[in-house]
């Protein structure tokens, strides 16, 4: 791998059992800034973060806004960057790669659905169909990105272990350094830990396990999706109220 | 004027002492959306809260991304916006009012000064060429802008008050609608609305006067530069400590 997509990777391995790697999800260059002063050693943006960011709904950002938007945080910090690029849109994988890395990030997620993000089972991808475009990104990257690959079984309506598992394995063959069961429920983080030969990325929400808690439940990666922007906005309309 | 301009104009008029018109400034869609919901009826965009977003030094934004991004604003919320474009990046007149109207904004703000933000006296323009351009602006733009003319003095190293009138008066006559003494010491502000015949822009400062005690000294209008930018950055500091 190149320096920074190896080092980027080498942060998601041995991790100790509840001391997962923490990466906020900056949504513009400014947040981004705030999170690397703060200490964390890499990030990784949030498509809906920087869809609102960008004042669009998640999942209808144009591309070239997406990637412009992904290469001005890429260039504000020092650590490595990677990129929620939503399902790909369709590009093919040397135009996606080549993207990515004009951006300047080190990685990028890769989710198994498309259309609208309210959409339930109607918009989970074929998972072989998936697999055969994970390879096909890894074979044009080469060590040069760090492939996180998100499996939407349970938020589109497909709740099922065994073809969590499923689609996760065939990913990992397929060249994914990393898998993100979105929304997966904290009880079967130990099943897909367990049952899938690379680090598992968790998805931190508000009233569930602590960060702590998803990595003693199998996270090596901990990701907060657009929550941290919309906490941001949430101290925004705090203090507006008392501008006038 | 547009529905949209005249109505953003009436907004400045009239104003009670105490209750002048707040105009908070959005850094992306986002926060203008914060801004809208918390009922402010207007919105001025800082130039140094957007640089800061899209990771540039306050007057350092490539022009098509400082329009990219106010268009973003605009199109974000359903009030009157009014768009800070520093010096107008050279434009010639017709430029710059195609591509503010093209960003769907009412209003712009225009400074007379140019260079590197932390520059002195030497790079405050010459008052006449100033006004020259505001009314050529003012020319193309007939009705379809609302021009708040920023006057540089105070932060160029010119804090002389008959200096500061001389270029207020001679915007106004060139069609400004208002006019914005940056950093004015707030003891000024009384002769700067009695000497000028336009509304009257403040900015806020933490440790200042406040919103009613600047309007009681004479502002139509107060904004608050880069500040809500950083107040929202601060946010994300205070919080980001704690995610891991």
């Amino acid at each position: 791998m190149s320096a920074t997509a190896e080092a980027f990777g080498a942060l998601h391995r041995d991790r100790a059992p509840g001391d997962p790697l923490v990466l906020p999800g900056p949504w513009d260059a400014a947040s981004a800034r705030v999170f690397e002063e703060a200490g964390f050693p890499a990030l990784a943006t949030p498509s809906a973060g920087v869809a609102a960011s960008l004042g669009y709904a998640d999942g209808s950002v144009p591309p070239r806004e997406m990637f412009e938007a992904v290469g001005r945080i890429a260039r504000a910090v020092s650590v490595p960057v990677s990129a929620d690029v939503e399902d790909g849109y369709g590009l093919p994988a040397r135009q996606l790669v080549g993207r990515l890395l004009d951006a300047g990030v080190v990685g990028c997620n890769l989710e198994d659905s498309w259309g609208g993000k309210d959409d339930a089972a109607g918009s989970l991808k074929d998972a072989e169909a998936q697999a055969e475009y994970l390879a096909a990104v890894r074979e044009v990257a080469g060590a040069e990105l760090f492939l996180n690959a998100r499996v939407d079984t349970y938020v589109r309506g497909v709740a099922d272990l065994d073809e969590t598992l499923r689609r996760a394995r065939l990913y990992v063959e397929a060249g994914a350094d990393c898998v993100y069961v979105i929304k997966a429920p904290p009880d079967v983080l130990p099943a897909l830990r367990d049952g899938v030969a690379a680090p598992l990325n968790a998805l931190f929400l508000p009233g569930g396990p602590s960060v702590r808690e998803l990595g003693e439940l199998g996270a090596s990666r901990v990701t907060f999706g657009p929550g941290l922007q919309r906490r941001a906005m949430a101290a925004v309309a705090s203090f507006a109220g008392g501008l006038g």
